[in-house]
């Protein structure tokens, strides 16, 4: 018991630049316009984006400067914790060393704040009133209605109706902050309308969120658009995550031999990980990085890579990433989060190279390495965790099976403080599994836009 | 926006004693017997507690060691952040300098843990198979059920029935802990049977689920019974809190000029403001300390001093303290941790004495607090800490009126991530204020027995 849990660090070991992975981890393809098939460029994007995330979107710089007045706020929660989990290791009996980051110490509970605090900030100096955004879970709903009210924005966030009936207190956390939350698909946009004529009782899907979200801000320049995950900037500001773990890990006198995150739009997946490659690559020990999604939403395990839209409507232009059609409509799991049709271009590409590995996990058998979890370290996860740690528990099981050391770190992006109707519904049994089924996904994979002839 | 806004402690720093205020804040009177009037003392004390906790609740010693058992679990969220309240100064446009305490970054989101981990550590350790308690709002029961999971221990929580029903959140954060929730008054019990006759559609009380706690423990020597509160043990335990804080003010260069923390059975009051009342009688900085509880149980502000039992059925022994009588049965605010009808006798003394202040803040005025509190400084408060809160705020505004500065330290002493339901309610409008009328005073008064002929 004498044994280090906690690997803590100083606030002058908050890091004081973001890394971009799209420096040095992988080169992504252009963005294209989906009329003409010309790349898209900077005078385009700052039609919804300030300059300055413009710029980090495009750069191939190593590093980013992070402004003061992001890190002061940054101060409020980072340095973030790195335990070792060790009553979950003896609960496995497993000789693998268990480690995970805890980015749930967060205001809003999750690693979201990371990337809402700089884009309110950025959008703020640009001159906006306010930020509109969708939200799935509600974790970034949450996160921009914190930093909105921090910077005196007003925040408008479409969240996905079936998160929107089963996170009822992430709305109300959302209001709270003085945010308004809306139900999507809604009535308010031509977007929603329209899926909404299509199919009146259409769960919604952060893709068709987004759509709405997209339409509402590209009608006001007033109001700024912030994007929760998948953009290069975004996998950016969540370096901390990863720059911070790799002081921890030196701390705790290991190297990871593989990383595990969960994967939804794959920021987090990206913060946590890419730091980590970066090590490697320049001449650090080597590193397995691993990819943990829903089988309900398997973008990486069962999607295409091709050009693709970010929303349900078309209203982006077109991405070269791993998806599962803008068109897919994954069931309504709990681990909302998750329920991208696509992901990050920066993570696409890793998997792509061989650089990252990805598997697909039930809901059932995630809330049970939940549960366990919660039972041995005392941290309730939110559902979308739950996938980091059930990757883990099978890596500490499959060391114990062939009876060697591992050194595992995973990431918990996020407390399940809000998510307690779920494990509600796991103890009483009535938690469904999965329920994708195969012309789900050929419905899906049948609407990614045919290659556009340059 | 440079200046520091948290005030951080290393490992290091963690106390490795707490500290008895019974030692030198406060003498307090003797447990009596109901029936005999005779002094309870350490044998008796042992039928219901283990006797490493009954040496400490009788001690006079200034200070206990924390065994490196519990110490080790403290090391996951020791030491709490203590933040300056830079931007809800702003918003209140005063001279005064705010800081708080923030306890919601233990496991189950409130202070509660501090005193949990060492009474489920010491029930272990006497052999206990498992630990009974009651709990009001539930940090309580939460707590317990982590700390039973941690060291293998069977929980069973009686929560109060209207609590139970207005936070299921917290249930089932208790049975994702493996702990078993019961809502009291409750049929398992005669204690409960007998509260139903007499009212089938009673709220509950921390009186009433106390009584059938203890009755369920004393039938079962297996059993172990925790105590949340009011104890002079739970107290010291709690001093962990003030001891880091004035560490940490020591940090911000300043010295409070007033201490505040909300009560209900006291001790999170008492583990913030003692430690910094020994430092001043050590011939440190005076200090002002000041209690607020709600207006819908004003224990400190409209009970009376006197010899009472702890629970509605009169299973304890009596203990001198302020008392709205044990069959006193508050409003159903949704403050639930601080509807107690009785208070920590070293709390009381400390009042009687004249070196605490008592203030009732009404439930409305304390959501309005803390809504202006989530907005400025981002963490959503437990109802409970909101009366601090509203306290803080107007120490902050008579501060401004007089145009003098002033130091206040408020203890934060939860999140209210589970209390979103009352928040909606808030935002809605339909919260409703007390609702405290004279003659259930007079009632509750009315049940205070009579003093033994000794």
């Amino acid at each position: 018991m004498s044994d280090r849990v906690k690997y803590e660090l100083s606030e002058k070991d908050i890091p004081t630049t973001w890394w971009n992975p799209a420096a040095d981890v992988a080169s992504v393809a252009p963005i294209l316009d989906p009329k003409s098939g010309r790349e898209v460029g900077f005078d385009e994007l700052t039609r919804s984006m300030p300059e300055a995330l413009v710029r980090q979107e495009l750069s191939t710089d190593r590093e980013f400067e992070i402004p003061d007045e992001v890190r002061e706020i940054y101060r409020q929660w980072r340095p973030t914790p790195l335990f070792r989990a060790r009553r979950l290791e003896k609960a496995l009996d497993t000789p693998a060393h268990i480690y995970y980051k805890y980015e749930g110490v967060a205001p809003t509970g999750s690693f979201k704040p990371n990337t809402a605090v700089p884009q309110a900030y950025y959008n703020k100096l640009a001159g906006k009133r306010g930020l509109i955004v969708e939200t799935g879970a509600g974790q970034w709903g949450c996160a921009v209605a914190f930093a909105g009210a921090l910077f005196g924005l007003d925040v408008q966030v479409f969240m996905v109706r079936v998160s929107y009936q089963q996170k009822p207190y992430r709305r109300a956390l959302m209001e709270t902050f003085g945010a308004e939350c809306i139900p999507s698909p809604s009535t308010r946009t031509a977007a929603g309308r329209s899926i909404l004529a299509e199919n009146p009782d259409h769960p919604g899907s952060l893709g068709a969120a987004k759509s709405e979200a997209l339409q509402m801000a590209y009608a006001d320049p007033t109001l700024g658009y912030a994007r929760g995950s998948a953009l290069n900037h975004v996998c950016a500001h969540q370096s901390v995550i990863g720059q911070e773990a790799i002081q921890q890990m030196e701390l705790a006198g290991e190297h990871p031999d593989v990383v595990i995150g969960c994967s939804g739009g794959g920021s987090n997946l990206a913060g946590l990980a890419f730091p980590f490659l970066r090590q490697a690559r320049s001449g650090g020990p080597a590193v397995r990085l691993l990819a943990a999604e829903p089988a309900a939403c398997p973008t990486l395990t069962r999607g295409r890579i091709a050009y693709d839209y970010a929303d349900t409507m078309g209203l982006t232009p077109l991405f070269r990433m791993h998806t599962l059609g803008h068109k897919f409509v994954p069931p309504p799991v709990h681990a909302g989060g998750l329920r991208a049709h696509n992901i990050a271009p920066l993570i696409s590409r890793a998997v792509e190279d061989g650089q990252m590995e990805a598997i697909a996990l039930r809901q059932v058998e995630c809330f049970e390495a939940g549960m366990l979890f919660t039972r041995t370290e005392g941290i309730l996860p939110a559902p979308e965790s739950t996938h980091a740690i059930r990757a883990a528990i099978d890596e500490a099981l499959a060391a114990k099976a062939e009876g060697r050391g591992r050194t595992i770190l995973f990431g918990l992006s996020g407390h399940g403080n809000f998510d307690l109707a779920a494990y509600d519904a796991y103890l009483a049994g009535t938690l469904a599994d999965d329920s994708l089924d195969d012309e789900a996904v050929a419905r899906g994979l049948a609407s990614i836009p045919e290659p556009i002839a340059v």
